[in-house]
């Protein structure tokens, strides 16, 4: 199998997350998403994905991008360990926090949309800024309302065990660290996050740990 | 079963459709998105989906938000019809282009993105428009393009069968259709579109034969 991957982008550490709790080899394809203007813009990588975004999971004759539908891929090829509970309303509880990051959050979150803010809107530096912290809070806010809807029993978004919701959680709040949002609000979070960090699983998927880090 | 839902909201349309493909009676719970500043961010609604976002699924103790964990789930609980392919490539490649739409088109076009870029960037109405355009230019080119990377069977994103590819795709042209995105550009697109329309699925599904449609 090859990853296509970019150290810091966080829909890639979801899957680097994934492969590593399931125990998968995979070869490194690294794109740089910032030299020269972006490789992911280049017709070689286009090639391997049209929407020109990585993560790309190649595996024989199936080239799949997007990371959700990664996770799935692997999921159901690889069952074991499992990232989705058993129960039908739990598969759905994590999907659901899944999605809320994927969808709510990360999309607003992108380099080209804050491109697009400082290039075509005219936005200063402390507008992107507000902008990221908003979305953020909207986003936090309602994952940490949603964590609080089912009883702590932790260590892990759907209590003691790692799934699908934790895969895409601790990549946000690493994004959020870097863009220095304040985090003490959400206390669920940061403590499935602090709990994350402490398995080899994130160890190995975190950004710093990649070959292409500086 | 009872589905929170507004007419025009895209994500509600795409569960619909999942719904009436699948032949599952449901009861209609209108959330009204504009009236009173919005009936989604009132208390009442935030105790069904602390995201304060339509659509929601509830089936018995299960309360579930977001789209693709709603349809994910409809496929695991009535499994026939199904709405993602047999073969694990296809599954993969129905998934992208869902969340092709889910991810990197709907949350940049929606309303409170769009009150965002007012509200508080000060965009006038046609710098909102530009910026609803562009976002589907860029979801709607790469779509094509994924969907050029396999022969054109037909009539549908996957072939002869209809898929979640589908179910995710009408709503957005729908919604492109609305902000008046001129779309001759995306030949295999609005071929899959038109095919769509002629089913008795989207016909049902559709945001104008809602209840609560004016």
């Amino acid at each position: 199998m090859k990853l296509y991957s970019y150290w810091r982008s966080t829909a890639a550490y979801r899957v680097r997350a994934a492969l590593a709790f399931k125990g998968i080899d995979f070869e490194h394809v690294i794109v740089n998403l910032v030299k020269d203007g972006g490789e992911q813009h280049g017709a070689a990588f286009r090639n391997v994905n049209p929407q020109g975004r990585v993560p790309v999971l190649v595996d024989g004759d199936a080239v799949i991008g997007q990371s959700l539908a990664i996770i799935e891929y692997l999921e159901e090829r690889f069952p074991v360990p499992a990232l989705l509970p058993k129960a039908p309303a739990d598969r759905a509880f994590a999907r659901q926090i899944a999605l809320a990051v994927a969808c709510d959050m990360h999309p607003l979150n992108n380099l080209s949309v804050l491109n697009y803010l400082s290039g075509h809107l005219g936005a200063e530096e402390s507008a992107r800024r507000d902008w990221y912290h908003h979305w953020v809070r909207e986003g936090f806010n309602a994952i940490e309302a949603l964590l609080k809807t089912r009883a702590a029993e932790g260590p892990f978004c759907l209590g003691k065990d790692l799934t699908v919701a934790d895969v895409f959680l601790v990549p946000q709040v690493y994004n959020a660290r870097r863009f220095e949002v304040p985090l003490d609000a959400w206390r669920r979070i940061t403590a499935i996050e602090a709990q994350c960090l402490d398995l080899d699983v994130f160890q190995r998927a975190r950004p710093e740990a990649q070959p292409d880090a500086p």
